[in-house]
């Protein structure tokens, strides 16, 4: 079989298939699994729909590697930050605000979770139970010893740390799916640059009072966890919370 | 016209309403808004189709009727306690323990509440400013002046009431949208009835650890709220979280 490519694939099949799978990321998160169209893939990765087929064999095929994709951008940070020789106080805000930080600069991400929950839950995901091998149970597992390093040296509450990190994640990312009632109690689009960096220095600092046995030093720790990543706006400029400045004013 | 009923609805028209929000509820839980069907709901609640029309005018409109009715149940049980003389910090996790008590009794109020949200972050939702003003709005108003008198009287930490509103209906619902990570990773059933109950404290403590200036008070509220609701068994027993219990026994 010939391919007709209509991207460049000689020398660089990376390219063309990162190509399909930003594109198919933004498709199934719009339409579902279900609703997906394999077309319209095709079309926005520029891409020949036979090459589509050679790498990913079938749509299922296709949506099993965009969540495997996806899962890894997010992995891959989180165990950076754990792998980091800071305080494991430091550790958990940072992991907390890169998770955070992710899922505010994804938000087709979201929806590919949302979708692939609902189809968990009615049982009808393959791809679910390697996601849980490769993906969440590593990860719990290295965010757990964390969690008891911290505890057996003093520095975190005696937590369940199991149910902490089910907590912190909440804390994380249902301000994300609350959006619509945010919006409609506040009148202000919850996700605005300036929305998210007061969100961002809130929801650190539940988890920090949630998380630590000394208030004071929570908030140092959190101080060095926003300094170290004050987070940007697209244009470069430091993102700071409008509250935080106050009075910092000279 | 004459309307052919198979429950008795002279002189008891509020059974047969309650009879078909019921069955309703748990329709439109469990097939979303578009796969719903009124024939299994008029089935189900044992009531003639017409009487349903009649009371409820078409499709839309008994959906309406079973957000509202889904909704008031949880909002009345949440003012209740907000209206009670006991302390914002007793109030604040006694609110908690409520919602969540709720929710899990609830499986269909779960499942009503996310296709709603979605909906409504679709747009597609005729209702969604109705419940915002009828209930998100005046419940967020009360619970948000219950921590800004807790903060003045210095019970509680320096939070931004909204935004520790938002983290603490997270930490309280996410739980049990996470059921099927949960179950993969653990094995283990997140709903049984000592998994509940040991959540039910862990994300009380949670919440009370980010909320409370000082912990040692913290920790005699939470065991005050506890004490008070124990949470019960379908059986009528006593819900003791297991670890609860470690070093109790005499």
């Amino acid at each position: 079989m010939k391919l007709k490519v209509t991207k460049g694939t000689r020398g660089q099949p990376e390219l063309s298939r990162k190509a399909i799978l930003d594109a198919a990321s933004l498709e199934f998160a719009a339409e579902g699994y279900a609703g997906a169209r394999i077309d319209a893939i095709a079309k926005a990765g520029k891409v020949n729909k036979a090459l589509l087929y050679y790498y990913f064999h079938d749509k299922e095929g296709l949506y099993g590697a965009v969540l495997d994709y996806n899962f890894r951008g997010l992995l891959d940070e989180l165990i950076r930050i754990l792998d980091t020789d800071k305080s494991v106080g430091h550790k958990m805000l940072a992991y907390a605000r890169a998770h955070f930080d992710y899922v505010a600069a994804h938000p087709h991400y979201r929806r590919l979770v949302q979708h692939e929950m609902m189809r968990a839950g009615a049982g009808q995901s393959e791809h679910f139970p390697r996601l849980v091998e490769t993906f969440f149970r590593p990860l719990l597992r290295r965010v757990v010893e964390t969690i008891e390093e911290g505890i057996e040296k003093g520095e975190f509450r005696k937590v369940q740390p199991m149910h902490f990190v089910n907590s912190m994640i909440a804390v994380v990312v249902f301000y994300f799916t609350a959006v619509p009632v945010i919006k409609a109690v506040s009148g202000r689009d919850p996700l605005s640059f300036e929305a998210l960096a007061i969100r961002r220095e809130a929801m650190l600092d539940f988890i920090g009072g949630a998380l630590f046995a000394d208030d004071v030093h929570g908030a140092r720790v959190l101080a060095g966890v926003l300094a170290e990543n004050p987070g940007r706006r697209p244009s470069g400029k430091v993102a700071v919370a409008k509250h935080t400045t106050k009075g910092k004013k000279k």
